[in-house]
């Protein structure tokens, strides 16, 4: 098969070739950037020299004519090409912002005025453990959001819980690597300002609470409510979500709920030490779970590496369902220790 | 006034050395250790080097003639000292957890057998901001543990609040840096371990939470929980607290509340963008508060650096006030930018 | 084939787990530990959760009875258990120091009595860039040093150079990460002390230097010696060697020399940004060549992830070699980019 | 006494405030900033919360009517305003690499037209362990490079050695932290790119080399040669120096000249174990020296805080010499451990 990632300049892009080029059913590869058309990819992302070894394209014409497209590009960008993508009948799998919501009003509302609502309704919300089944029809894949992945993956086991839970007062916090803000140079993201410090960021008002506010609220069948602070933490990968969620009291083993529940799935690991080294560049979500307050009050801890299972890694895996493939296929890398 | 570190191998004693030896009252400044008599300071210090030239004594004798003493020794270790000190008629300032707990049978549960359960009576909390009326007086200070300093503080302004707040079900959670865990080898801190990694430990049971309860509900007069999670995060030192609270609904203009609260406190401010950073090697606890979920969720962000006011910074904070002196002695270093 | 890992607790066994428990030809892994036997490997490997779920045996019986054995123990054990393995008709690959040395006094002088010098004899350094003909035969392969696989791998285009060089005077400075010093807890390495630090150690005199003097001697066929400063820096794996060498003035293009004396080296890839992160986790050992002070100075600088071509890895592709495989198997993987 | 800093809202500049704002004979001190003008300064530069409470000035009028002046702006600013500055009677310290070079042609080749030829002449190379006689007449002093101060210190000693030296082969490496190169935003230096990175730059040919070879040479009495090759390391600050000297054989006992030649030099200190982060936010050079290759190779490593002693702290050091005032003023901070 045939793959084509629009917008590589990126770290999605950059891991989405990190993937894709060793992905056993990728045949062609093409990898575009407007910026950085006509130079030789292994200079930017130094990592693919002697591994990937063509230049970057421009966005048009045989470029496009492949089996796959993947949309690493910024929010707002998708939602101009995708329509004609998709009626070309390729498979559009989209890793920005503008088909993971239902709800078009709250898109707008955190992001902008939607140029394809209709192409919207069509969209899949990419996160196999939740919408597999889904998935495997889609034409058009909305890859989740890295915080909303590893929350929502963090609080699906509940669903199975006999417990009462208040759900509209859950709290997340989040600590992320530098990886999640991308690329682009900023100076609050220059390694001057981020070594030695722990700073959070949009406290209560991340464009991601929506997302998992929405999600959440569709598998709970129940208004979900999150109050959530992300913090910027001195690494480059990963994604630890400390999840709390208050209850009348739950009787439930919980670890042996969680590890029943994902009993099945491949990328999904209950641990009682859950660390965001172990899932270094994995498409892994490895999660633990405690109760605390006399029962009382849950705490699911849940690490990814952002740009894997938070990104490029789901894209892949949500590719290798929509084309019938094996799930794990080109994702089998785990992390190193240390 | 003449001063005695008992334990200055570790962290916490090396971090008052570097404060005790350029304090404008101190004039003789004498450092114990039983693993490194004889040896010279700045071989384990390096920092020290030119600067404190002097050996590592042996406990005893002349050396513990002094004004004050610093106890920066393991639990357990200070109760059987301090006794025979404050007989002397010498100040005591204890870095370790033995005269934290008012109640000594929450230390005994949390800890070990107390063996001066008498003296503990006569211990006051070395936390200035709540207790100073009371240090100017004592003659043994505890002095805090570095978790329940940034959460206490990040927590008084709240009983000048007017709102209820379900101060039962509160949730915490911190990063710390590496140096709060001491200088002793260990696999779990060895830079490889600790690196590119977030790892939380001891998730709804640290040793720090009945600290924090104990204190929150003395000052809240009213029985505070709290369900806490801390992260090991790569930094050497900081603390970063997240402290949420749910409330029925709060009018107060929160940051004008907590300026006003701390208008007169040296060592705490206000500000929109807490980071560990601004703090690193200083005294300062720098905190925010946001208001969330239409106005019923409290979100508290503090931080300190673990080695000063979470413990030898406020250690002499302690100390000047004891010894009547100004209490921002030797305490007005900076943190640099970056 | 069947392959057992004596001494699977430290990061080389470790990374051999991560490397083999994927590899194609491998069917039967086994790893010993004398200090973890009976326990999960993936307590101690948490990256190894779901992926290799066996526990640490003990060295013995039919856990050698397979078709390679690598020695991943402390220098001083493998020369006590490689005899009778290779009488066994085992291939051994050591990866410790026992085998590095032709001249078993040097590695007296700098190790310890040896007790199999006759095997000795027969061992054959595991650099296949040098020694592939070897390789292909031998029963018993030393697996290089870390430092010395950079400084030999930078060095050995240059015996294809007409220049003149002053191979009495080379000066190497390199830079290593921490999981060079391995597994074990010791207040050197702990994140405290390594992190924001740079502190160079054993500077001249540390024992990679006798063995990249000796296997460059043999490749020049020419007395060769390195005055050689090792630093640790604040990073888990990699190391970066500066190395720095003296001519009458050289002709040569040396970047074209380069390029050309490594065409065929799947493992070493030219370039004019070598950086430590863009072979991490890989087999690469990434160069650039410099001219400098008139023509009179070459810089060559070497970069390689320590545990994987600097160790691990570069034992595989031994296997690799000495069993007939592709040299690539179970290689293939790259860094990610960030 | 009055100062102003010119160009505040760089690192240079952001250290200088640190140290000046609680220098003991600083009375008024203003800093200017076109770019961030009227704004508070303590928003860019965090850590000054409620130390320094002042907005950014513009470079005008009564904000130059100071006694010292200085500039902290890129290179070929500080020649434009120089010297109206001193022609007005105000002790310039120009941070920037302007008035650096006696051979302004060596200015002009690497970096740009001189625009103030004359007063070049007047200026004195601010390194007081070399200089200190003609800083103390000065009323323009050009402050060092940093890497050039690392080295130069190193090297300095050895004038008092009678052995002979090859002073046209020299090597250096130095690695150096992030805050080197400045605040401003740049992909080179996101958090993500450097950190677990090690990535030499400008091999061969940093501006650096000119100033350390033309002060070198003067001190020398003989033509210095200097090939050096600068390294970023995933550090915040902080530089350290290798450098390697090849002698005929030299008898000397080094340590012993190097202890003597610096014995009353506040600020350098000689040490088996130089490393970073002893010196780290201090104006010290910590520096070790080793013999190598039976006695014909000297390994000099020398450690700076590049921002301290490698620009602000150096620049403070040379306004208490030009003011007659004790040379630690404002500088006796010490580094923490760890």
């Amino acid at each position: 098969m045939d793959a084509t990632i629009i917008g590589g300049s990126g770290y999605s892009g950059s891991e989405l070739l990190r993937i894709l080029s060793r992905h056993p059913k990728v045949e062609t590869l093409n990898v575009t950037s407007r910026q950085h058309e006509g130079k030789d990819v292994s200079m930017l992302h130094q990592n693919l020299l002697g591994v990937y070894d063509k230049k970057f394209l421009s966005p048009e014409g045989k470029t496009l004519d492949v089996d796959v497209v993947f949309m690493a590009t910024p929010h707002g960008e998708a939602m101009n090409i995708a329509p004609r993508l998709v009626d070309s009948g390729i498979k559009v799998i989209d890793l920005s912002a503008d088909y993971r919501f239902r709800d078009i009003a709250t898109y707008e509302k955190n992001y902008q005025k939607h140029s394809s609502p209709e192409l919207n309704k069509k969209a899949v919300y990419g996160l196999p453990e939740a919408y597999r089944k889904d998935i495997k029809k889609a034409q058009l894949v909305a890859n989740p959001g890295c915080y909303p992945t590893s929350v929502i993956l963090g609080m699906l086991p509940l669903t199975a819980s006999k417990g009462k839970m208040d759900l509209e007062r859950i709290t997340v916090d989040s600590m992320s690597g530098t990886s999640g803000a991308g690329i682009k140079a900023s100076e609050f993201l220059q390694h001057s300002e981020v070594a030695e410090n722990l700073k959070a960021y949009n406290v209560g008002k991340h464009r991601h609470r929506p997302e998992m506010e929405s999600i959440l609220s569709e598998q709970f069948k129940s208004d979900v409510r999150v109050s959530f602070t992300p913090t910027l933490a001195p690494i480059v990968r990963g994604i630890q979500s400390n999840i709390h969620v208050h209850t009348d009291g739950i009787d439930n083993n919980l670890p042996e709920l969680y590890r029943t529940f994902y009993e099945k799935e491949h990328f999904v690991r209950i641990t009682e030490t859950p660390n965001v080294k172990s899932v270094n560049g994995t498409n892994y979500c490895d999660m633990g779970v405690w109760k605390d307050m006399d029962n009382t009050h849950i705490i699911i801890i849940s690490v990814i590496d952002n740009l894997v299972k938070g990104a490029a890694g789901q894209a892949v895996q949500n590719m290798n369902i929509m084309m019938g493939y094996d799930e794990t296929l080109g994702l089998t890398g785990i992390a190193g220790h240390p």
